[in-house]
């Protein structure tokens, strides 16, 4: 038998593990992540015996052996897994741990539990350093079954249930992924504008930011404290103006000594200086400032109107015309009334932007993208995988593999029409029309990449008539360079497309949407000077993480839900 | 002479340098990035020989020997540096290349230059693959030495300049390096809401978000094109319906048919529906909603006000209090009339939140986390800040490199007022007084970081009057845990707190800053269930930026500025 083929000791087994057998201390903390311990390969064996002040919430608690000692199952965030402890009678108020929701600090030392538990290692107790008690009477989510649903009415202690934390995990492994992906291939992540005076699309209704409201509503309280002069005061001021202009003209005239002149003139200032502020403030009215009958925007903070931004689209492809590779990852804004499960009033999106680079390369890039997310879950988030796939969607761990790994369907809109009609044909109903032209519906979406392929499927060379003005014009005049990534349970992830870069093509289809040209003008110097082919896409940060975990509704991924009628916190 | 120390060959050279001799592929575009051709420590000498596509605008370019060929000097904005291109006459209309601004893609063979050039290595020009033209007499940023104030005035082009490029970089880097360094830490980086319906600080001017305003003005519209009904139209639907009824009536009385009184039945229903709708329109009015004088938010889009986030540190505490270290990384917004050079209507904030730590752990965080930054710079980004040192700030690399290893000075707020009055004893004038209790003005503090200790300094625990009412009451009961951290350059970088954790101590100064109960219930909340020890800080994005590169107006560091008056794009 070869050396290396012989039994090693634990002690080996955990170096060939490569792990140390000290906890790694928190950088900023006195208390040790719960992952450092169960996160571990081995559960946190071969740790036994180390001593560790660990820190989190009580996710069960119960009194044992008559009361003498308490289990507790402690979670702080940092991983699925909880770490088990054990507490004396002697220690504290056993009953004042147990609770679920209570949060303990305490100091102990890591043993090997007996055989047969699940456990690989647990902490028993030697001090307890704090505890933020619960009343579990008053506790707004004790420990049982509670549904998303309820769970929407407690945005503030959500996160500490076992799916909303999971979730939170795993959302942040896609936020960094995503700029793991752009920062290798060289992309500057650049802050688009939540604050905009352009439309992106000419369409979708959009949010309206103001101050003209506080600023009427502010005035309005002050005229009521401090009423505006009336036509009396005003008078009357105008008077006092008149008697000390005749004072001065009497004293000149009397030819009265310098001191005495200039302290009659100087009344008379500021009598008039008076005059003048009263007719100011009798000009002032409550209400929002109007002008010609509309409303004054010039008054409001940037003197227009502004607004909430819909997509940063435009904005930084006025980087990608100088800087070549960029990306935006930020929020978004939707005033649509939608009550959908699928519908945000916020929400997150990525949006790259590749200069020098045509359709193929916006094909390839998003298709690169979505597969270097489901490698980096299935890396670095498996545990939190795990959950989800016991919890609510047992297929989930295999999507993500099948996605990272098999090549993406690419097909034509015009073979995925043929596709849908051959469909129709052969039995399959849809609620919406199949015919060439139509916008595809998302059952259509979900029928390629669901039932026909099976896998994700890129349709692209859209129809120009259902796409926006600055998708670039095939040679063929009727459809545009867009592309749309359907993914199974979400459909629709991705929408991108070539940019129309030809100045005179572009100024020809802004006029034929029927928009105006004179908001597009800075737009349309990308194309006036040193244009560039360049290309981009859009995905919908919530839809990448309902397609990663099989959530079903969006409300459920987002930390902070905005919808019509919420916007709790 | 041992072996090693002999002369290499160049190859051997390269790959001594870890160079490889072909040039780095762009995964999403058939050219290369001229970064790695430039960019490589030998100034891409090594590549000599190799053949690739380059793309990027003209910086500069000339033509030479009489129109034979012309020189340009192109950038992707990959990199500060550019690459020479020379073009024969034979290949292009050369005057067409030649312009600042055009944008150029070439297909071409690397080749060292002649002795004694700046240049490392050039592009030789086989073929113009494509050019986006300039007009210079109509570019707005020609070549010339343009003013940044100038260059705000054209905010879509301002990328394509050497220093807004060089900003672009920088802030991407120090983006990655924020996000780099949270999750080293094992921070989750957690989405607070744009559109909030709470107040953090109960004080700050705040933006609303209405669809009030939109939606009047549609109604408006709406009732021009298609005017309310009058009371006449009312009437004559009125007796529509009763004449129905009567018509109802008669054929029941006189046994019509099933068919006939069904019929007549259907018209009567009509009839009814019409006046209700009539009658529902006439209560329409233009205008925004009102209800007893005051606007009627129960029909915003929220079902009440809404607001822009001023920070997202009360929200993102619910994740602290739930999964421990989180981060939060996006745009905060302040409706402020401020027309300095140190303040934005929309700018980013970076804000920790840290359960189980204290004081002395915010601080170790924000310290180390300004340290990593300043590293990640100097690592990372040293040719754009050779930029910014040469163009604008003589010392901001030696500033990084002292920043990143000198352990900052942490002295409390009662010392630095100390220190304040020995400098006016000492002759020091300020404009603002000094004495305990007030909080230290912009002058104060760079006396601190600047004069006093030429390094960064922490001052904590100030007095509570003067912070906000989540900071935690010190034992002495006139202080709060809360710390600034101070720079040389800019002062202020990051404020910070160890949060108030118990319940009492809370809600009594809610109460003694004059605010109400009821907005904070939910923060309340955190501190009734399970509370834990936590602390946190923001810094401001900007800021950091101003501080790496010394621009003097925090206006030209985020590509797309608001402020009042301007939200341009």
């Amino acid at each position: 038998m070869a050396e290396t083929d012989q039994a090693l000791p634990p002690s080996d087994q955990l170096a060939a593990m490569n792990l140390t057998d000290t906890v790694e201390k928190h950088a900023f903390s006195d208390r040790v992540l719960i992952r450092s311990i169960v996160g571990r390969p081995d559960g946190g064996a071969g740790l036994a015996g180390q001593r560790v002040r660990a820190g989190g919430w009580v996710k069960t608690g119960r009194e044992q052996g008559k009361g003498t000692f308490a289990f507790l199952e402690l979670n702080d965030g940092s991983c699925p897994a909880n770490l088990q402890v054990i507490v004396d009678a002697g220690l504290a108020v056993l009953s004042k741990l147990v609770a679920t929701g209570t949060c303990v600090v305490v100091d102990g030392i890591l043993k090997v539990p007996p055989e047969g538990t699940r456990q690989k290692i647990e902490l028993r107790v030697e001090k307890v350093v704090s505890v933020g008690e619960v009343d579990p009477a008053k506790y707004p989510i004790p420990k049982t079954k509670l549904t998303l649903e309820f769970l929407r009415d407690h945005l503030h202690l959500r996160a500490r249930t076992n799916t909303i934390a999971a979730i939170a995990r795993i959302r942040n492994a896609l936020a960094f992924a995503t700029h793991s992906f752009f920062q290798e291939h060289n992309f500057l992540y650049v802050h688009t504008p939540i604050l905009t005076t352009s439309d992106c699309e000419g369409a979708g209704e959009m949010f309206q930011v103001t101050t003209l409201i506080s600023e009427s509503e502010k005035l309005e309280k002050e005229l009521i404290k401090n009423p505006p002069p009336s036509e009396v005061d005003i008078e009357a001021a105008r008077q006092v103006v008149s008697e000390r202009g005749e004072a001065v003209k009497q004293l000149k005239a009397a030819k009265a000594s310098k001191s005495e002149i200039t302290a009659s003139v100087a009344e008379l200032n500021k009598a008039k200086e008076n005059l003048s502020k009263l007719e100011e403030r009798s000009k002032l009215k409550s209400g929002i400032p109007k002008k010609d009958g509309k409303i004054d925007y010039t008054q409001d903070f940037f003197a227009r109107q502004a607004f909430l931004t819909v997509s940063g689209q435009l904005q930084v492809e006025t980087y990608a015309c100088a800087v070549s590779n960029v990306y935006t990852f930020g929020p978004t804004f939707r005033a649509e009334h939608s009550h959908t499960s699928r519908h945000l009033a916020e929400f997150w999106m990525v949006e790259p932007e590749i200069a020098f680079a045509d359709l193929q390369d916006d094909m390839n890039c998003a298709e690169a993208y979505v597969k270097y997310m489901c490698n980096w879950l299935l890396d670095k988030c498996l545990d939190d995988m795990q959950f989800m796939a016991k919890s609510y969607d047992k297929g989930c761990i295999d999507r993500l593999r099948m996605v990272a790994s098999i090549p993406f369907v690419r097909i034509s809109y015009t073979e995925a029409v043929e596709l849908l009609e051959e469909a129709v044909k052969g039995g399959k109903k849809f609620e919406n029309e199949v015919k060439w032209g139509i916008d595809l519906a998302s059952e259509h979406e979900r029928y390629l990449t669901e039932v026909k392929f099976q896998k994700p499927v890129i349709v692209y060379n859209y129809p120009k008539g259902i796409k926006a003005f600055y998708m670039r014009l095939n040679d063929d005049l009727k459809t545009v360079a867009a592309m749309d990534v359907l993914v199974p349970k979400v459909g629709e992830l991705i929408g991108g497309s070539q940019r129309e870069e030809r100045y005179e093509v572009i100024r020809e289809r802004i006029l034929e949407v029927g928009l105006p040209l004179e908001p597009y003008e800075w737009y349309l110097d990308l194309r006036r000077y040193g244009t560039v082919k360049h290309c981009g896409f859009g995905l919908g940060f919530e839809r990448m993480i309902l397609f990663a975990t099989g959530i079903e509704n969006i409300r459920d991924v987002i930390p902070f839900p905005r919808y019509p009628g919420r916007a709790d916190l």
